[in-house]
């Protein structure tokens, strides 16, 4: 994808090996795609590191930049500012199918769950992919939830699969995008930062790549107003705190700014951040020793953050394939769109 | 039960006719119990008014008051400040079969959900009945959930039924309380605050009524540490816009203090209100008119909060049962401690 | 300005007649400018309405973006969703001045003010013009702060007047900027939306103007690490509550994005929304009636929101000029940047 | 006090050596009354150390209970989780001196501040005095600040002194009061607690000792609405971060209840919590070591949290003595009017 989208003045810092939220040591992800008559969907998990996350939780925070969404799990997350569990992301009326699923596999783990140590708080998030796929039949089911997570690993497909298999970004086919970035401090310390999105988002005539508006197909297809959302992952091997991390996800809306979006009403709009240094152990220590970003490096990862949201988002739409919406509309490529605009092809292009 | 309590210097507001939150016209409860072997649990519906909440939200608004919790809905309710599902209470892994019934029956009734009109925000809120019921079981269906809204009417039991049937409050058996008052601003103009609780909070030996701590059971059961939660409900037909209902709302902290609360780590206290005046209409109007309580009037609200608030836990405990937890040990009943403590029988209450 | 910015496709909205937020009616902006041996620095007013607002607050609401800031008055305006006093803009260190005339004018009109009727919440936002005046002085007085009330009128300056006078906006001088859009609903309704900023912030590498990256002065002059801050103020005549203000204030992240910004570390980035339609009026009624903009015509207000933010911006970027520093160095001119860039002449321009 | 007040089955906690604020280690307070014709009122510093709190702040947090205040310095403090000038406590109208005291110091202190390191951020709390205080005269100045801080030691005292010379607290004069707690977390960690108190808020009829409503005085002085607020500090030597400090100081409102309070809505009732443990250190370093407290043992805090407060205020009560209002009425005596409610004379107590 780089070579073609690479803008030598426009983003500032260096990428990851795989330019993916992998990049971040110990974080994966899987998908599981379901398929059938009218059903184009899925599940994507992703997990911040290989042990039980309800023994090990890592830090997190989430910033909210517009609340029309059915999430769950983000009150907790937000009161003690931690994740207990694999993150899911699945269409909106699939994440009752996802919470059990977590419930599930976290009683399998820990069998004290609903007893003695109380119970788990289930993260999953969530888009509306009803434009491609037909979500009133309530496919995504608890075995698809687990094969997502069993599926995880540190290579994972973008574009048109998992939960974004119907999604749509400004108006183009396609939902999963990711990016990251290599982060020096001024003290010479050097960390990553990693971005996946479920994209779901933006009116196709409002789109803006690298500052330049991109035009709609001209047969009109998928270009309808913005009623969709995203769901913005961020991940850092960095160990910053809860508060330090809302102030990370919190950059998300510059990023979204940049694209074009206005944050749409009907756009349930969510940034999660969390960090994989530093996981809280859950034991019977009355204190624990912890390591901190000092609060005056705090802008390299905000200038990183909106640009590797920006980039996991093109991302998404660089990956976008032509798409066959629930109502018989087409929903077209990006690339197509992108090439014809740009006068380039797309060869090469990872 | 005001027979008992009754208690002329500390209740300041004259109670409703039933001294429940169905003296707000037009709010009905309706109780699912769920029983087996191992399992007490069950599903409390309260519904805002007779009409399609989808068609005709409610103002609303919630206050968290500490957010252990994994209740769903509420990231919307914020942002929108409305409700547009019945609210349904149930025990924490209950919450994803009572989302899915919500999502059903609103499909059901406006066919154009998830496609032409985006999704619709299951309103579901929980506690841990671990102690008494076998929550690992995951025994709530949507059946259930049905059944509680269907079984929905202006009377209805309270103590250990429904959602609150596992549920402990103060380390006693039950868990569903209720009380209303009558309020008249100083202006004259006459309205109603109701409350209904889902009680499984409070150490036993935390506990004071009207002032006075309530010595724990002389043989200790149901003195444990408080790790529960309670979800607090309050409706009006006043017309309070959401930012106000969120300010009543807020106000629950001062009546958990008053009980010898002090808001626990593990417990997930949330507060939610709404509004049964000018239920907003989705209509293709630009405008619509209001009628809006005068900031100025709002101290009336907030003492009548604290007061009603205070009332239905107490309620809840007042019809708390003996109950066997899943255990094996045995949660008292608040009224034998209480009338041990008092010298009182209780003959004669409601 | 417009001739020379005019961006066919990049805006949507049309522009309202003067193009500055006294386009909405009844707003009025006054200067005072504070000049002397290493003093540049001001007071800029923004009233509302031409009544006392203590009697006839405005609906309002806050957005913090980023609270590296040191701004009055925000904690009640949240609480209440109203303004009760002019919005006054200075320097961080004229803030306590800026609040003390605020109070006294309050109490020359209200002589009850602090006694039978409460105090009056004061509403002073700032930014740090360090860089070109000498803050440590504490230069502005009460009198600077009636000076800028007292001159508040429709037509007004931009640029580096009053509260900008010291301000740079990536790293060109000037502070104040202005816009405004017509925005007609669904339905057929029309309203304005207004802004105004206090601009203080960016670094002149990052800035992007409709999509295009500026480059900096070829002497280095200005271009500097973010510290600063903005403050950008939005007003309507469309009858928005305190809750939808609030919504549309927060989308001003996007649009600090599309300029290029990652919303600093150090920047006390504060957006403040009002609406001049339905005034509070303070008295012994219960109850009010209100108009309402219906939530599903909202977007319509984010996206013009996006855009007059934007432009705002631009504006004060647009009317910067020369400056020299406190410390000795020069802050460049925008037009001139923006002319070597765009090889165009400024003339011609408002 | 105690000797009165002690409560053995109330209170859950030992008392440390003072019962007050000062017995967190380095934590010290100073009053500065001001006096006049028709003026009582004053200034009141709390300093977290002794150190230079710009160069090493202290982590912090603030809850906001009942928004209606005015106080100044909440933004940043929310946003960076830090304090870094002392805290002053005085009348409404006497912010923007103390606001200006602190700037000046920190620049005495710091020279480079409003240049090359941004500028710094004043914490000044308030309630509104003017029942007692003729607060319209604008009395508190500069100097009066200074001495507050000047004066700053561990031992200090309570009543109607300092900040607190013209509040009235449930309708009784004074408003300084302090408490403090000794915690032992199950691991046998122990920390201290401390709580002040500006308090200016509740109605007479309200008031409830130790569960008890005591009547108010039978000539009616002082039994009027709440229309005040409340300031609560609460200081610990714990490594808490700033998320656990927003718990802790969160807690304050079960407090607030349990003495009758229902929240006014005039009432700006504002929680502080700091930590003297683990002062940031500004300085060039990337990350730097803490030590935190594990989440799990959080419940501790917040039941002494609860208790603290209580006492705190129970405190100011305590010290009060009998006051002439600025309009001629008498404000009583709470310890007259206990006694006459306890049949218990005052002597022998602290």
């Amino acid at each position: 994808m780089r070579d073609t989208f690479n803008h030598p003045d426009w983003w500032r810092f260096p990428v990851g090996k795989t330019n993916t939220i992998s990049d971040i040591s110990g974080v994966r992800v899987g998908h599981a795609d379901i398929r059938g008559e009218g059903i184009c969907t899925g599940v994507t998990a992703v997990l911040p590191h290989d042990g039980d996350l309800f023994r090990q939780p890592v830090p997190a925070a989430v910033s909210v930049l517009n609340g029309f969404g059915k999430s769950v799990g983000l009150l907790q997350l937000a009161e003690l500012g931690e994740i207990e569990t694999p993150i899911l992301l699945t269409n909106t009326f699939g994440v009752p199918a996802c919470t059990t699923a977590l419930i599930r596999r976290a009683i399998a783990a820990n069998p004290e769950i609903g007893r003695s140590v109380g119970t788990v708080n289930s993260l999953v998030l969530e888009c509306n992919d009803g434009k491609v796929n037909d979500i009133q039949v309530l496919r995504v089911t608890e075995a698809d939830a687990d094969r997502a997570i069993d599926n995880a690993s540190s290579g994972f497909a973008l574009g048109a699969v998992g939960a974004g298999s119907g999604m749509k970004t400004f108006g183009y086919a396609g939902g999963i995008g990711s990016a990251s970035r290599r982060l020096t401090l001024d003290g010479g310390t050097a960390y990553g930062l990693g971005a996946l999105v479920l994209s779901n988002f933006g009116a196709q005539s409002d789109l803006r790549v690298f500052g330049q508006l991109i035009p709609p197909a001209t047969d009109g297809a998928g270009d309808e107003p913005d009623k969709g959302s995203i769901i913005i992952l961020l991940a850092t091997d960095a160990p910053l705190c809860s508060r330090q991390l809302e102030r990370v996800a919190r950059r998300s809306g510059a990023a979204l700014g940049r694209l074009g979006s206005h944050i749409g009403h009907q756009s349930g709009d969510i940034a999660l951040a969390f960090s994989t240094a530093g996981a809280h152990v859950r034991d019977s220590r009355d204190t624990h020793s912890a390591t901190r970003i000092c609060e005056s490096r705090m802008d390299t990862f905000f200038a990183a953050a909106v640009e590797v949201v920006e980039e996991a988002i093109l991302s998404a739409l660089w990956h976008s394939v032509p798409s066959r919406g629930y109502d018989g509309s087409m929903l077209p490529c990006f690339r197509d769109a992108y090439s014809a605009f740009a006068g380039q092809l797309c060869e090469g292009v990872s």
